[in-house]
């Protein structure tokens, strides 16, 4: 046995929401291979004391685009449109390869520090996120967005732009035993057209690849497209395309009609609900107790840090709840138990890792988070699950670990260089932001 | 001088949303001697390198209910009348004077490490939170609030609630040269009405004190008061019996009318904004830029911890910007210096303390929060303020200091006792909850 916990408040995030107390959770191989009330009896190459401590599944970010740690603060205070087209769009035309990397290696830093283990990622120049997610152990799913505003047609000019999800899945599916997958990517449905959709629905369904898009994230999306698309929503266009007949991540969510979500509760589609970033950008609040009940898996999301501004799931699971019960005007329409879940075992679920993680439970891979309970502000702790989404903070987190790997623990990376790559993602920063920076 | 910080980002919080870079600040007799872009002449005592850090006036937490602390995390997931009622009001029945003294140390704990200076304070057995304010060395405008539910005429009964305001304002009134004040508190509309209305308008006249009152937080209760009152509003009731002749903080404001809102901005109320406990608790979101373009002083606050359910400032800067964004749709409804002002400066202008502080300024008292910006999750910086209120965390504070004097600072509180007063906020919390805790 490499790592032994020992005497730890544990939450697996199972069903019917168990808190278990000094408790003895092992770890060998990468796995979990023993929880007990009692020491287990083979020896431990580490002991590390849960005096104090709560251990959780580590936690799925399932929609972001990790590069735009680079534009963080860069516009804000507009609605999504004016922010897109004349502040970030402009500014990503700046980015170099080497600054995806730098922006992908500094989002690693701060979604480990915050318990994040994984992460369902939808950028362009790709290879460069592959290459920052081989490098920081983390799980991902990632996915080149696939832009493509031409004749409609599916051309020669379209075919290159496959050629870049190609490359990735050559490069990165199933790297490291599944480590990283790479899912094929529409954008959305504004920005492409039905033969593009065609195309990628068969390439993912020929090489059994997942599929990644943005939906009904703002009303107007939603109703230009079915002006331009005979009264038919994008759900419908892109169930219609075969887009809906792999594994899919649908982003936001917020304006899906009731057949919309039908058609996800039907095809199994995950919604990845994106609440502060909906928020700030004025789209709204997706409608989750309705897509739950309609059997629609819904995972959590901060969407990209340009638009949120941070990558902190913790803020996240708080701000899903109080937007939903407030939206709905029902207290009870995201518990803090649901929020929990809904950033751990639904987005392993949204990832195909469903029997991989997403809770703390024998047999699955130890990917996961430890928090230091030993705070003002979490004290007292009449609930531990409460505590984790309407009192903690990603800054509680003192450990996370994925396979078994301590990949940060107490301020410390010891596989990253911190110091570096904070510097280079500076660096980079000022380039992208020109003569308007500081 | 006693304090001199060298090199440091300023965020003065001023009309132009000016920050200074690499600045000088000087501390002397507990006040801002000097802001300079070059070191002072005087020597220092202590120079302390700002390098990566922000300083910001500290925060004003304009309403709270600090004992409240215990009770973090005891029911959560109802509306405010099932959760007040049901859950809050029976646990509240069971605090001692020793578990109110407890609790409120507690919080003090919380809100320094978060960079809070001042609150504004409303529950009962005050006497014990005057106690724990006294010795945290923070600014603080307390008051006893009242609830009596009676025949409605002013008897001996109301006299002897009145009393325990009367014995507050002779023991913590203008205590310590001002840092804490006593205000007169009338909990709410429905909880109490004209006759003690009145009588609490002609104590606080008389004796010079501000008013901290609840108003309309919910639909239910601002309807149930125009059906008992002959359709006038909270607003109406206490605006015709002189409750606004003084200095006033009215929280929440989530459902005032026009009419309301006009009669606050004539008579200079401060409403104290709670976006989210007012979210959790099903309330809503009240209209902060109508209220500011009619002219009323929107202050920010967390509400208690029960219902928030933490104390973080922060969080409640961001929560402020993108609620009012959405409930508006507007994304210009808070932005980000907005946001800023109402947890810093609008707040002392709430508390009264207008040329005491809220701003980094040379003659304002030194009242201010120092942010290590040395983060992954604050890298890089476009905009300073932005990453205040949207980015940055209550654990990135590293320093928090009142009248010059330092109370927190890298995880340590130099003149309290963190260990022992979480282990009695503990104990306390277990007598609370009983059978039901753990």
């Amino acid at each position: 046995m490499e790592t032994l916990f020992s005497g730890i408040t544990v939450v697996p995030v199972d069903e019917r929401d168990t808190v278990l107390r000094d408790a003895y959770v092992g770890i060998a191989g990468g796995k979990i291979t023993y929880i007990g009330d009692r020491p287990p009896e083979a020896k431990a190459a580490r002991v590390i004391s849960g005096a104090n401590k709560v251990m959780i599944p580590g936690l799925c970010n399932a929609h972001t685009h990790i590069p735009m740690t680079l534009l963080r603060g860069y516009a804000d205070d507009y609605d999504l449109h004016t922010w897109l087209h004349d502040h970030i769009f402009p500014a990503e035309e700046r980015l170099t390869e080497d600054m995806i990397y730098e922006g992908a290696r500094l989002a690693v830093l701060e979604m480990l520090a915050g318990g994040t283990v994984a992460f369902t990622e939808m950028y362009g120049q790709m290879m460069q996120v592959g290459r920052a997610a081989a490098e920081s152990g983390m799980k991902a799913n990632i996915a080149q967005a696939l832009i493509h505003i031409g004749s409609g047609a599916y051309d020669a000019k379209t075919d290159a732009r496959f050629a870049q999800t190609r490359e990735l899945a050559d490069a990165y599916h199933d790297y490291d035993n599944g480590r990283i997958r790479v899912d094929v990517s529409i954008h959305a449905e504004y920005t492409s057209g039905p033969a593009v959709w065609e195309e990628a629905a068969r390439y993912a369904i020929d090489r059994g690849l997942g599929m990644n898009l943005h939906l009904s994230e703002t009303r107007e999306e939603h109703e230009a497209c079915k002006t331009r698309r005979n009264g038919r929503t994008p759900a419908q266009v892109f169930h219609a395309a075969r887009l809906f007949n792999v594994r899919t991540t649908a982003a936001h969510c917020v304006w899906l009609e009731n057949d919309d979500i039908e058609i996800l509760g039907e095809m199994g589609v995950t919604a990845a609900h994106c609440p502060v970033s909906n928020a700030k950008l004025v789209s709204g609040t997706a409608n989750v107790p309705l897509m739950q009940q309609r059997g629609v898996n819904v995972a959590l999301g901060t969407d990209g840090a340009a638009s949120n501004n941070s990558l902190d799931m913790f803020e996240e699971m708080k701000a899903a709840a109080i937007l939903n019960k407030l939206a709905r005007r029902d207290p009870e329409a995201v518990k803090a138990a649901d929020a929990l879940r809904m950033a751990t075992a639904n987005g392993y679920l949204a990832q195909g890792r469903a029997g991989e993680g997403g809770r703390i439970q024998v047999g699955c891979e130890a990917d996961l988070a430890v928090l230091d309970f030993d705070k003002p502000h979490l004290t007292p702790c009449h609930n531990v699950i409460s505590h984790l989404v309407y009192a903690a903070r990603a800054s509680d987190v003192c450990l996370t670990m994925v396979r078994g790997k301590i990949l940060y623990e107490n301020g410390e990376f010891p596989a990253l260089d911190a110091e570096k790559i904070k510097a280079g993602a500076r660096k980079a920063a000022e380039t992208i932001a020109g003569s308007r920076h500081y």
